[in-house]
């Protein structure tokens, strides 16, 4: 009998926010497989290292840090047909995913690959953005409000049509797009509206009202904006969670 | 000193999808509070209850069934004095929260009462969303793709002026409103594109095509739709992933 390929969502980045689901399987799983990009440790890995039991045999699917998709998807066509092998076997494999597999996660690749030949479940997890509206302490929805999610490539004028009628909008994937995103949101008379987020649940968190940011932020940041909120919404002033 | 107040995410229904972190802070609060509709029992406590060690003191914060604003705001005022005494005695309080906390959940009500005042601590939690589109065996979002997240109270035009332009859309709170969104859908042409979910991570969860649904929907039920997928997001045929 074939093994069962698991898309797990291992959240936001700080290993207790995984579920218990996706801490049984790691436990379990004789097979892990994770993306690691050229020169950076796997963030993936890193979230799933305090539950792995050790011994587990991994695949390290290699990508170039360029966003060419040729070579991805060559590392992408290698990786399943080692994935399948395993499966073939009975062997599970778990595909580590940096929080939700199914929002902007490169498992579909995997899924697109193994779906009509092997078992696949997928385990949600906590994604960035409930990580970031926690850590900007607001609530990113309420009632009938409206949320829009996007990409920070997108040109500009695609940003604004999207942001234009949402309650409220995360801007996600910002690295190198960010100062271009931030002075449209100033354009927009949003910037004040708008909070930023870096690097949400982990040691290293930062959270700015977006006017006060520098030019620069990584690819693990978002923005959060609130253009209608209710007034239940205008949260009072913030006191430390950890005193 | 003063006890924390947790916003406690619960995930989307299936109790193994509690984060490590709710499960630890479910066995250590001395106090738990939820929402309770009115003949109904609560569902955030169906989800924390096997990870209750007994012996917490219980806040229900009672709500009547019709959506009026008056009695919500009293329950919740009455439910913030209790909690602020448990607070300023010291004890933790964790309200328990379906999906995540800051996700169309209603802890907000909690927070904005009480953060001017006490710790608050959110831990975010795997939302219905994550949920459904694991449910649903599709990606949510890849790459560039937006995603907006609708409820379904809203009028006609607004649901239409909303998805369009986003790749994917989500309509959440079907309820009494699902004849009308899924007449809308069909109208716009989009029903073929649409996939629904109900009480997704539960043993009872259903998924069909929205085409096949008949005319009524639980609360717990949500609309996926797919306007301008990538060709990588015409997935594969099903497997069964429970084999």
């Amino acid at each position: 009998m074939s093994g069962t390929l698991y898309g797990l969502g291992l959240g936001p980045g700080d290993p207790e926010l995984v579920t218990l689901k996706a801490a049984r399987i790691l436990r379990q799983a004789p097979v892990i497989a994770y993306p690691l990009a050229e020169g950076t440790p796997s963030f993936a890995r890193a979230i799933a290292a305090p539950h792995l039991p050790g011994g587990q045999s991994e695949i390290a699917i290699g990508l170039c840090m360029a966003d060419a998709r040729e070579p991805a998807r060559a590392a992408y066509d290698r990786a399943a047909f080692e994935i399948a092998a395993h499966l073939g076997a009975g062997r599970d494999v778990a595909a580590l995913c940096e929080g939700d597999p199914f929002f902007y996660g490169s498992f579909m690749y995997l899924f697109e690959r193994l779906a009509a030949d092997f078992a696949v479940e997928i385990v949600p997890g906590v994604s960035s953005l409930a990580a970031t509206a926690a850590a900007a302490r607001r609530p990113l929805a309420a009632r009938n409000d409206t949320v829009v999610v996007i990409p920070a490539p997108l040109p500009d004028a695609t940003i604004a049509a999207r942001i234009e009628g949402a309650t409220s909008f995360a801007i996600m994937k910002l690295g190198r797009h960010f100062a271009r995103v931030k002075a449209l949101l100033a354009e927009l008379r949003l910037i004040d509206a708008c909070i930023y987020v870096e690097r949400a649940s982990l040691p290293e968190e930062r959270i700015l009202p977006l006017a006060e940011t520098g030019n620069d932020a990584p690819y693990f940041a978002m923005i959060l904006g609130y253009r209608g909120a209710e007034p239940a919404m205008q949260v009072p002033r913030r006191k430390a969670a950890f005193a």
